[in-house]
């Protein structure tokens, strides 16, 4: 099978990861978290989520969080910001928002249970930030979540994600996120939920967005690449963990897939070097270590190193 | 492509896993660790090496500790330990040993460095275990290490690989289990090793034994499965760590395999439930966590069942 030469990694970490974080972060180490991304040479870093601080404090900092971003923006990278609804649209407008982020699920019971209406209810609350969006000339991405796996409902099925991923793209989405949030997807039931959903969208409309909960991200990815996926979310030092169970793992770590990346010769444009000390220091910021095992494994290689001269 | 419909995974834990952790580990633990993996299901459980105590004192209690397994053999469970010389093996027939295992580098540098001999100098040395072995109706698994890279060398060749697991086959061995010792693999590369390992070797003789330390073995371990391998090493909890990089993953945790399989549908035998609780007792006696995302995952589940009623 034929890999793609180059794939896309979006960081999620300062947005999906830190509002997974139980304390909240300063605006400063935010800031200075997606300066340290984007000097590891990544180009798409979702930076903060427009959202009610009363629900979210952790994001409360997003406009200070985007407007200082922006000001020091740097070169061809995008800073997608997630608007759950047209209040948040507004608000990410006027901070600057070049890119907005919104959200279906596949999963009837998981939308009921997270945002209280069914998905087509939830697809139709998006219309409005689409049309205004459309007419900012911002762009949207979409996201689906609980494409490989419902916590309520325990399947899911891969015609659901592809009608859910098809409509996000009717409705002006330039791209798909396919999420597995519970992280319950195995390489065999990606690559079918992918066939499904390639039936409905172009392939390279779509994006992975995998969680390690079970340590199958890894190879949920290469299943993905191996099905013509070229786009992926990560989130550095594995940021965020499961907002399911406290202790188990969320998001796949950036370091993790770059290092897939580089081992199969598939460019990602990112310096895992300079990744890895981003890993080290947000991790260290927030007083632990990375939960990502190449981060692990390159900084204990490091501290051998230093140890035996 | 079909995968194999059932697995057999041969537990290092207690060998392999605790020889690499720094503290001696008593007798009384090591045996009870090994009923409890007996009792999730594992049916093959190597259970110690008979290498000298002055090198591996952690394994000083070999003797003590095959007999006491021995003497409550469950039915129909292999008990491998490693014998590198014919010191050892005598040693173990003498303790009641009906499988050993011996092993062999792929890397010339490697060999050299850890055995201070060459590849086929090492194979020769094992030439008496084997005839031994085959005197006393002992079963013989051959280990090959650094398949997928060196320490020293970096890459080593698919055709090296193929080689040394030929000659051990050869030499009698059952069996080869051919081993990623530093983690450096990928589902590619893998692939591309399995194709040429299996041009000298039958894939029904052959086990894949992938470290996780840059966290790809279960990428990894799929990949071997598509190219029909259906047995793997794993260590109960992730035992041992990394003996080049402390701090940094070794073995794959015998939990994220049998969570892999038993999401593809592959029978491995092995009662999930009972295999994390033996990982989180194990974990609880070495003072620290389990290192697999799948017990991480499922006792962070349990603690919330419990507190939530």
């Amino acid at each position: 099978m034929t890999l793609p030469a180059k794939v896309r990694i979006v960081e999620v970490g300062p947005r999906d990861g830190l509002q997974n974080e139980k304390q909240v972060i300063p605006a400063d180490t935010k800031v200075s978290l997606i300066r340290r991304l984007e000097a590891a040479g990544l180009k798409a870093i979702e930076t903060t989520s427009f959202v009610s601080p009363k629900w979210v404090p952790q994001m409360g900092d997003n406009t200070e969080v985007l407007t200082r971003v922006l000001a020091e923006a740097a070169p061809g990278v995008d800073y997608p910001v997630l608007t759950p609804n047209m209040k948040g649209f507004e608000a990410a407008l006027a901070a600057g928002a070049r890119e907005v982020a919104v959200f279906g699920a596949a999963s009837e019971s998981f939308s009921q249970k997270n945002i209280n209406c069914s998905i087509a209810e939830s697809l139709e609350r998006f219309r409005p930030v689409l049309e205004a969006a459309a007419a900012a000339d911002v762009r949207v991405r979409g996201y689906v979540s609980c494409v490989a796996g419902c916590p309520y409902e325990g399947s899911v099925a891969p015609e659901a994600v592809a009608e859910v991923a098809g409509t996000l793209l009717d409705m002006g989405c330039y791209e798909v996120s396919l999420g597995d949030t519970i992280g319950s997807g195995n390489p065999a039931s990606i690559q079918r939920m992918l066939e499904a959903v390639q039936r409905r969208v172009p392939v390279h409309q779509l994006a992975g967005h995998y969680h390690d909960t079970y340590g199958m991200a890894v190879a949920n990815i290469h299943a993905s690449l191996q099905a013509g996926v070229s786009v992926f979310d990560a989130s550095v030092a594995g940021l965020g963990g499961c907002p399911y169970a406290a202790g188990a793992s969320g998001n796949v770590a950036t370091e993790d897939v770059v290092w897939l990346m580089n081992s199969l010769g598939v460019d990602t444009g990112i310096d895992l070097n300079a990744l890895v000390d981003t890993a080290a220091w947000i991790s260290s910021q927030l007083g632990r270590e990375p939960a990502s095992k190449v981060a692990r494994a390159l900084l204990a290689k490091r501290a051998k190193a230093a140890c035996t001269g």
